[in-house]
C-alpha cells in the first residue's frame, strides 16, 4: 500500500465536503467502508451516496464488518486497546482481500473531522506504514456546526474552552477559571447534573441532517426539554447524536 | 438586506472550501472585502483568487479598509468593543453605498471557520438583523490543520483539550487536570516559558499554505528552533500566523 488517506466528510450535510476530500476520495483505489449493527443506517447511507455521487463503483469498495468493543470490565483503556487492534485486523484483512499492490491508494471515509474524538488514526498507527504513508483530509466538525447553526463563537473574546466528553464532566465535574466547555459523546445527559442554573446552553442533534434539532437558553430552564426532546428524538429515529456547549458567565 | 453570510474559507489552502460555501459565495449579491494594511498580501490574494475562480466579478465587490483598533491602554474589552462597532460602520457604509436592496445577500469570507476567534458574528450582532437572517457557512480551521499535518488527534482517548490563546497561557498558566492546550494568537512564542520539559510541542506555521512550517519534538528540545525557524519566516515572507498543541503525560 502506498498510502492510507482518512478523509473527513463532515457530520451528515453532503455540502460540507471539501475539494479536497472529493478529489481524495475520486482517486482512491480502495474504500475502506466499516458496517455497524447500531441502527444508524442513515449514517451509513451518508456514505454509500457520497461514493456514488463521485463515481466509485462497487469494485472499489471494501466493505467490512466493525468488531464490537468489550463493554464489561473497568479496564477502560484495555479496553479501546484491543478494539482498535481488532478494527486494524480487519482493515488489513480487507485489503489482503483485495490484493491491495504497494502502490495502491487507500482511503477511509471518517465523520466530521479524523482528528476530534475519532480513532482511525490510532488504528492506522498499527499498519506499520511510515508517517508520510497516511494522509488525514479535514472535515468539518459537529462542533462547527453546533456554533454555526446556534450563530454564537465557540470562544468569548480572548477567552478559552474546552472541549471534553459526558464521562468527563461527569468526572471532574466544570473545571475552575474555563467558563465555556464543548460536551461531545455524552449519552448520559450530563448537562442535568451540572450546577450552574444561570449558565447558557447551546444543544444540538442531527446537526447537518434534514432532522437537525435545536434548543437554547438557561440550563436550568430548558435541560428538561432537551432531555424530553432528546428522549422523543431517540426514539422515533432509533438513535441520536448530540454536543453541547456550555458558557457560565466569568466569576 | 435579505441575510449576511459568514463564510469560513479555510486557512489557505484553497481545496479546503466546502460546496456549501462555493454557492454561497456564488450567490452572494456583494461580498465585502477588507483590506489591511498587515503586510499579509497573500492572505487577501487567497481571497481574490477565490472570488476570481467563482466568477464574481468586480461589480459585486465592496473593497473597504479595515480601521485599526486602538492599542494604548489596558482597557483590552473597550478597544474590541470599539473597533467591532467602527468594523460594523465600515459594512453599513459599503452597503449603502453599493445600495444594497431589502432583497440582497450580503457575503463575507472568513478565515477558518467563523465561530473561532474571529470577530465576524458579533459585528454582524451590530446590524440589527434577525438572527435568522446571520447565516454562518462552518470552514476548516487551523486547528484541524495543525493537528492533521501532524498526524495527531487532538484529544488522547476520551480526554478533554482546552483551547486558548498565548495570552491565556502566560496569564494563567497551563491548567491542572488538562493535559491538552492548542494555542492559537501568540504573537510572543509563550511556549518558551511553559515548566514543562516533558510535554511535547507540536507547532505548525502557514498551514495550508505553499511554505507551511512543521516542528514537533520535546518542548525542551526544540522550543528554540521553532523560536528561532519562526524569526526567519517571518523576516523572510513578511508576516506569520503560526498555532501550536502542547502535550503532557497525564499526572
Ligand atoms: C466519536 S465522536 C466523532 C466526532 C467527529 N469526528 C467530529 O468531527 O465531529 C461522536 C460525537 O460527535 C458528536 N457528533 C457527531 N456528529 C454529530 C451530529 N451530526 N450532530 C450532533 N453531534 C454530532 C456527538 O457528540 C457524538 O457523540
Ligand atoms: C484571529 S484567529 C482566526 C482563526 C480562524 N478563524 C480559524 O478558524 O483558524 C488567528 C489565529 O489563527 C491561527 N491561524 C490561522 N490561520 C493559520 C495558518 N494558516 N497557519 C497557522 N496558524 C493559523 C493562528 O494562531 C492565528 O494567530
Amino acid at each position: 500500500m502506498r498510502e492510507i488517506c482518512l478523509i473527513g466528510i463532515g457530520t451528515g450535510n453532503p455540502e460540507h465536503i471539501t475539494l479536497e476530500a472529493e478529489r481524495a476520495i475520486r482517486q482512491a483505489d480502495l474504500v475502506l467502508l466499516p458496517h455497524k449493527e447500531d441502527g444508524k443506517a442513515e449514517l451509513a447511507h451518508v456514505r454509500i451516496t457520497l461514493l456514488q455521487r463521485l463515481g466509485v463503483g462497487p469494485e472499489r469498495i471494501a466493505h467490512f464488518d466493525m468488531p464490537v468493543r468489550r463493554q464489561h470490565g473497568d479496564d477502560y483503556g484495555q479496553q479501546v486497546d484491543e478494539w482498535h487492534d481488532a478494527i486494524a485486523q480487519r482493515w488489513r484483512a480487507s485489503l489482503v482481500a483485495h490484493s491491495m499492490a504497494q502502490s495502491c491508494r487507500v482511503a477511509l471515509l471518517v465523520w466530521g473531522d479524523p482528528v476530534l474524538y475519532d480513532s482511525s488514526l490510532r488504528i492506522a498507527a498499527r499498519l506499520g506504514l511510515s508517517p508520510q504513508q497516511v494522509r488525514v483530509v479535514p472535515g468539518i466538525t459537529s462542533m462547527q456546526l453546533l456554533c454555526g447553526a446556534h450563530g454564537i463563537a465557540l470562544n468569548d473574546i480572548g477567552a478559552p474552552f474546552l472541549v471534553t466528553t459526558g464521562r468527563q464532566l461527569q468526572k471532574s465535574g466544570w473545571p475552575k477559571g474555563i467558563d465555556t466547555l464543548v460536551v461531545m459523546l455524552d449519552g448520559q445527559c450530563t448537562y442535568e447534573q451540572v450546577c450552574e442554573p444561570d449558565a447558557d446552553i447551546y444543544w444540538g442533534a442531527y446537526l447537518g441532517m434534514p432532522q437537525q434539532m435545536l434548543i437554547r437558553g438557561k440550563l436550568a430552564d430548558v435541560k428538561a426539554r432537551i432531555t424530553d426532546q432528546r428522549r422523543q428524538a431517540r426514539a422515533r429515529h432509533g438513535w441520536i447524536m448530540d454536543i453541547y456547549l456550555l458558557r457560565r458567565r466569568p466569576a
